[in-house]
């Protein structure tokens, strides 16, 4: 089988004729101090001096790269062509376009950028100036477009193993829910809890979903910082509080993106009281009319308004964020947005759900005194609707016991 | 003492004059998955909305961030305001600048682009289109320029916390060093030497100074990959060769990046033989003549020249890159590079030398049929010259013997 990177290579000559691109163009430098985030689908590593990665509409990869960077391109045997400079870039750069834009007469040739999705903008305004100095008196002058109907679709269609590799993050995810469950009891610290999933993640050489001092993000009772914030040295678990978990790990390239929630009894207690249980029907009903709404062909805020007004009628506030976003390489993985029309989320609401496409469905209300309760169930995307990933919680436990 | 970071924002208003900037923007999103390489020195942890962390020539810090990320903002007691918003960052964005602003008629915005520096390059052009979009019809069109002179100066000149913050990560390096040459013998793959080198590491909660794939790099004779490549399971120490780490390590959120190297003796050999002695000391010299060259107002390219001709003075081929690059957050800081005048390092051999700036000298050579001999020193500018970081080695010292 081919590799991963292959795979995706090969699914992005795919989606050039819907794309309208002639050529692909990654434009990069320095990729280890912060790249462009469609990096990790074209190669393993990372890419020191300016480079180009390129792809074309008839299927040729060809990667053009700082002679330190070449052998390790070479060695992965992803690309057809790797080409080597020293000096400077631009002469092996314009005629590596001309070669593969042979019989176009005005070729389109797709760069990353986009003021709507963060994970298909990762092409720098310098760079870009820079391609813009390379193309000047070339054929190319004023050839460059957007690249993001195709960066969004290659992220978001997972091939079969992709979605495999989800559900091994997945499965990782809930063994460390568990070993948080059996590790926190009253007293114990929001930091205390996060360093301890630190230290099982760095055991077994996992990555992050996002960045690890806010993941997870752990939130005990009603004085905890909801939100992205850094779990407190000061705030422990505490009967009677709802004590709450967000947590996105990364296994073999892939990532998962999941909230639990657990009710601390005070002693005497053997349930929750209603306020909770109230809440957590609440919170999962509302998830579950989002997930009905997941469907090919319904576009992101449908779905986000079904689970918004299923919360609403059941006498909650609305949630001030998006229902669901797409996971993949990373936690938030860009493309269709299952959210409101909000200006900050920029056209991504009104893309539509398309089969392959992996989204949490995400939401909480605060219980006055108790804290937040908030849950996140991972789901795909299937030509006849949405499938669950994660193995859901059909009521909220108590701590401690099990 | 004021943190790490408002000495910092301190800084960039005292460089607001000299740069020609009125008010300096950082314009970022979803920062966990990459984002603008000046993050580090505003504030610590991630941003998820579109945010915009301002400072103005009076001497105003304020950050615009969505409602999640602002409780994390504020408890850091860097800024002076922070605003946070829920649906749409451009009225709080443009109300902000209009308060910034107040008496200037014309003011120039600085965003992070650079053709040239990818340090000062954070600005995505997606992100440059938003604030285009936000800025129509509004007094602020037209407005931005490039903050490349500032962010250059700002991560270049070092405080005096941050060099001590450098020199306990090259101490820390040190100290790895000795324990791979402990670790290392012959039969030693490259591949476990980077595993160890990982394992202390992590043990120590340090981080990388570049991608881990790659750092450190191993070289183990003639047959190894140099450059950025990924150490080999299949190449051993062996006698007879020349064992090369590329090794830099983040501690307290600064890094280290040093080059040493070591002979491997064959049984009965108790000194380097002459083809390694010689090769060392041509390296070792041309060095020192970049060291001797690197004084406040040289030019980067100038510094880089002393040493290109000393090599090949002696008779060694001159090597392809540059002689330093500037260390920081990051083992590649960005601006000034001691390097020659080659396109793809744009404007930056021109730039001068400042006291306060830190930086590498490296360089190496082949050794026929025993590998890649190369070393790398770290020094700090003051203002009558260079003052080595490092603790030099006075001579190649035999792996196993000590």
């Amino acid at each position: 089988m081919p590799s991963i990177t292959r795979q995706k290579l090969d699914q992005a000559v795919s989606l050039m004729e819907e794309s309208g691109i002639d050529v692909w163009l990654t434009f990069v430098r320095e990729t280890s101090a912060g790249s462009d985030p469609v990096l990790p689908l074209l190669l393993e590593g990372s890419l020191t001096w300016q480079s180009a990665l390129l792809v074309s509409r008839n299927g040729r990869k060809v990667a053009v790269v700082g002679n330190y960077d070449a052998p390790a391109l070479e060695a992965s045997g992803d690309w057809d062509e790797v080409r080597p400079y020293v000096n400077d870039i631009r002469e092996a750069l314009v005629g590596t376009l001309d070669s593969l834009c042979d019989s176009v007469a005005q070729p389109r040739i797709g760069v990353n950028f986009s003021p709507d999705d963060d994970k298909a903008d990762g092409l720098t305004h310098g760079m870009y100036l820079l391609l813009q100095r390379y193309a000047q008196d070339t054929r190319f002058e004023g050839c460059f477009v957007s690249a993001a109907p195709l960066v969004r679709a290659l992220r978001a269609r997972k091939t079969e193993e992709e979605v495999a590799r989800i559900q091994t993050a997945i499965a990782h995810t809930d063994s460390l829910f568990s070993q948080i469950a059996r590790f926190a009891s009253v007293g114990t610290s929001e930091a205390e809890v996060q360093r301890f999933v630190h230290s099982l993640i760095d055991e077994r050489g996992w990555g992050f979903g996002w960045e690890r001092a806010g993941n997870p993000i752990v939130n005990s009772g009603p004085d905890s910082m909801v939100g992205h914030g850094i779990p407190s040295e000061a705030i422990f678990v505490s009967p009677g509080h709802i004590f709450h978990v967000d947590l996105g790990v990364v296994v073999e390239g892939y990532s998962s993106d999941i909230q639990r929630c657990w009710y601390v009894p005070a002693s005497g207690e053997d349930a929750a009281p209603e306020d909770v249980l109230r809440a957590f029907g609440a919170v999962t009903a509302a998830i579950e009319a989002g997930f009905r709404a997941l469907r090919p062909g319904a576009l992101g805020w449908e779905v986000d308004a079904a689970a918004r007004e299923a919360i609403q009628d059941q006498g909650y506030p609305e949630y001030l964020h998006a229902l669901g976003h797409q996971v993949g390489r990373l936690a938030h993985d860009g493309g269709t947005i299952l959210g409101p029309r909000w200006e900050r989320y920029g056209d991504t609401p009104f893309l539509p759900v398309e089969p392959g496409h992996v989204y949490t469905l995400e939401l909480g209300v605060d219980v006055k005194g108790r804290g937040y309760l908030g849950l996140e169930e991972m789901v795909v995307v299937t030509e006849s609707g949405a499938k669950w990933l994660t193995r859901r919680w059909p009521q909220i436990p108590l701590l401690g016991r099990w």
